[in-house]
């Protein structure tokens, strides 16, 4: 007899879109699930065209996401929301109302307080959330995470991230809506990038963020933000310093980690993100690779998130797969998994909360 | 209704194998067939293990894959081959003989003789026969043969290519029956990677090599080639260098491509696959990333197998998916498709063939 | 009849100190001018075996370095100053006012008000002040500096800037004055090193800091700043973003800059110094190279300031000694060349004077 | 008393010549000599503004180099020929045979023949003879010969050597007389650039070559070599692979070695020249970094070789500028130092022949 194979449904995320292909592919890439039923686009033939390209029941394609819940709350196991940022916190809401565990994309809501009451709500109703915080899926952050835990580095002083993207630079206009307002929410380069930094900081030195000062401008957006630089300060003393741009001219998808403690210090580089690279004091700097040999003593997490052999390079794809293996291991197991939810969705909207307060009083430090 | 979909079936690559995962995530990525009956493993628990795995019908799991291909020729759309070399032939005869299309690992044979005999029947029968020359399904590489195709580094004069693996100063046996020739035949080294080396020199320069010299190594393997370095010269008076080795301690797929043309050269590493550098002499040295936007007039084809936006990092088993998506639209479409088979598959035994016929004379020079 | 070659005098930097003898080597390097007389340290001892070493007529080797002021200041074409901090106000002001131009270590003094004093008396005597901000001498930054005035990148929008060093993680005490302000003065990180990278910023952009605000650390220093974190508002409306540390495990000598303008962005790393990275948005990213053809219509001085061909590295001493080469023109033609002297030496302070006093109103911003 | 200070002339190497001032600038560099007078050019006007740039004696300026050696040869301390190649040997042999030291460009002659010759003059008049190999002086280098010699890459089995340039596809003509016979003699790229590699070989792995064929080709030089690839066999059943040329377009100067080992790997890029990667089986890469605190106790000769702290680079001319002081520690104490000299100069005379023959014979094996 076959095992049971999970069934999704997705809305938004239609053919040709940006993210929705990813998430489709990343749960195929270990066969979790298929892809059941969806209500990709509010254009209906955008909509239909999905649905005929992955093969769907006709039947099951949506006009409306709100008829898609009802009509398959009971027939799927999870839901995947890769809509624009004005509708996440409606769909999510009303998803686990509807007792789904959800998938949903960053920012998980334009507000704090909407993301604490998705988490309230996933918690009362013992459902899984998932948010694709998805450089937390690389193997090699996952083992920069354990290095930490495990005190090789010591106790930590100072992070550096960069997360920078020229997007805003180019022609192309395809990301344009996010410098909407009534699409994009009250932040676009913070929300939209600048979570995943301030993630990536809290995720790989396992410190809190307690305040924050923020210096936001608007070069190209018309508006919203669309560079910051944001100085941190942490839970045990440590700073950081978070910079991310869409204006960053000719950079593709920059995202630079430094982390400092007091006896060594690691480097991650999402352009080149198979290789971290530890450096001591008084040692010649070590690059770890991802499924080397050494890499599973240190972190069996790493290693579990590798597939191939070390040398045949893995990427976005995979990190993002990474992320969903752990969010179906919870679906199926109901247990906690090594994946970004409530927490992260949350503590990421009060991190963007804190960025616009701040900078309104002129850059003043403010609690997170 | 829904779109037919293909089906496949898979001989060797039982589950906890190195080679037969990648292939099946491979076709998975783009959702390309499914997986519907396989013969994994000679070892009865490890095949009806992975046949669970895999979710297939008992009954079409097969302890032996003549069985399979006699009940499964009529109900499959093509056969994945991924078992050890010495066996490669008899499948691959055996299935194109049952009318099937095949993919093959490579060594596609033991030798040139019986790699001509499988292209003259794939041939005749007009059947699909794809080999993974995985690198050539790189962005990158497809880019750097369409540079060199359009004339951007002028006449090409010489060619250095590095493939060297360190696997054999590990302590970990698992490729130990590389160094058998009952099971790999009369080469490892060459017959093993340096086919991938040599295929590259042919597929990114568009030249035919003419002969070669060979001097071979045994440094662990106790017999066969484990170490190789080879002068080839090519079709229009260039040149090339090619080092091979599964000795090179520490190295983990190292495969290096540069090509010197008369106007500038190209350099692509596989270990930071998403890039190609193009040197000129009197300009800025060029670095081309995949999916930027500039690659798409250059290179239609290395922005088709790309999935991701640039900064994105793809890997090695897009590079797969890419062989396969091409290799199905030939099975789909009965047309010629831009993946590497039966020419490829000849071309390359009959560089193994030649390196060991050199080699036995003392390297002297011979013809391919 | 020989030509005739300038002589200099030393005050500080004995044999066996860090930054002495790499004066002497960048002098040496171009054949400048001859070391005729010193007062290398306090120590008696170092003092006299400094003065042998450097084969001194042992009557112009001076316990005191008002004493060489008194008697060399006639026999003398310039001094270098590379005594510790807290002297350097008293020396070069003494210097400047026996008529002697000056080559002063940084920081020129311990507050602007200072460096003010001696600008303005450096002025009223035309005499020649230098500052060996050295990363202003490396080709490759005065490409950078010559690629913005040309209007390669745009308007600049953009810097990101960090001058990262572990050398207090080490168990080494050498640096250990650097942490007294006795010697230090009120600054340890911000007037060491971070008026490097303060200085970087406007030497590479043409624009004026006008703003900055602070966060400033003592990790492991005991008091003094060693780990700061500052964003800086720039004429024209640009931003920067400048972090530098003392506590940055394993970092050896961390300069990385970028630059974003929004045609094109640059980046340069001191630990790759002979080369400079521009990325477009839709173009290659180009990498330039010291003394690489397509350079010299760029930036004669970027051409003037290298003394190899393409290929054959230079290095720190080489960038000092470019410094050095127009310090040496100007000393001789009485007429500004290009290397930084009383304004950088005095932006430079106002620089550090800002990052004390944001910082202790709690990171507010403040004008330079 | 001032210390004695050394004495020397050039022969070759006016103003403006590519190597002439680079040997002036490495002795200037510690300072360990004076040029006195020299014989810089066939061409009167060149060789008298040269003197005057240099500001030597005009009677110490000599027209013809024999005139020099008689009337010098009692006044220097030391003799550096910077010639084009056809007169090295006539000049080295005058200058032995006048009891002077020589340090002498490569190669050192047209024939190994004639390099014996200097060799067996020079032990029996105990003179000093060195030659640049100029990569041999590197810091780095010296701690991979360390390395080697301390058995921390086990046996070594396998070399890989690129000495890669491609200034003959500039349009600039400077080194046209390579290309011409009667000047460079009957060898181009390997004469020139080839030795290097071979002497890295073997000064790196503490090896000897003992066969080699070559496959030598002329692309764009009008007859002499102008790219070579060779196989050579070492003592002790060790193989390496040497690829170089000066049709590499846009290569500026691509020298990369790897020494593979049966314990470890080394890899060094010139054009990295301040990093040492360190590959091992079952460890993370290491990357070694000059004058770094555990660098001395691996090779105390890579760390006297280091002038500036770590992180603060060096290069091209720091390496001339460390053999040249062993060299003239040589001199000064008669006893040997480590700086490539007689032997190294034989050694590579006797591979160029090799390589000339064995390409005639079709790139038959042929001793060394």
């Amino acid at each position: 007899m076959k095992a049971k194979r999970l069934k999704y449904a997705m809305i938004g995320g239609a053919k040709g879109s940006f993210i929705g292909p990813i998430h489709r592919m990343a749960i195929r890439m270990d066969d979790l699930a298929d892809l059941v039923a969806g209500s990709f686009s509010r254009n209906p033939k955008a909509n239909a065209a999905s649905g005929e390209k992955f093969r769907l029941d006709p039947k099951r394609v949506y006009s409306d996401w709100r008829e898609l819940l009802v009509a398959e709350a009971d027939k799927i196991d999870f839901l995947v929301v890769c809509t624009t940022n004005e509708t996440h916190y409606a769909i999510a809401k009303a998803a686990l109302e509807a007792g789904l565990d959800v998938f949903c994309e960053k920012p998980l809501s334009l507000t704090a307080k909407e993301a604490v009451a998705l988490g309230k709500l996933a918690a009362k109703r013992r459902l899984v959330l998932g948010v694709p915080f998805t450089y937390t899926g690389y193997p090699m952050v996952k083992l920069a995470r354990d290095l930490v835990k495990r005190g090789e580095l010591g106790k930590v002083d100072k992070v550096v991230i960069e997360y920078q993207q020229g997007s805003f630079r180019k022609p192309d206009r395809r990301n344009s809506w996010k410098m909407d307002p009534k699409i994009a929410g009250p932040s676009c380069v913070v929300a939209d990038i600048g979570v995943h930094a301030f993630t990536m900081i809290e995720y790989v030195t396992g410190l809190e963020v307690k305040t924050l000062l923020a210096d936001l401008s608007s070069f190209a957006s018309g508006g919203l933000d669309d560079d910051a630089s944001v100085l941190l300060r942490l839970s045990g003393g440590a700073k950081a310093s978070l910079v991310t741009s869409k204006i960053a001219t000719g950079e593709e998808n920059g995202v630079r980690l430094r982390v400092y403690g007091d006896r060594a210090s690691l480097y991650w580089n999402q352009e080149a993100p198979n290789e971290l690279t530890v450096k001591y004091p008084m040692k010649p700097e070590m690059v770890f690779r991802r499924r080397a040999p050494y890499v599973e003593a240190l972190s069996p997490a790493a290693n579990r998130a590798s597939r191939f052999p070390a040398g045949h390079h893995e990427g976005f794809v995979e990190a993002l797969g990474n992320i969903y293996d752990e969010f179906v291991a919870a679906v199926i197991s109901r247990k906690a998994c090594d994946f970004p939810g409530a927490r992260e969705g949350i503590r990421s909207m009060r991190f963007v909360d804190a960025c616009l307060k701040s900078a309104k009083l002129g850059s003043r430090w403010v609690r997170l």
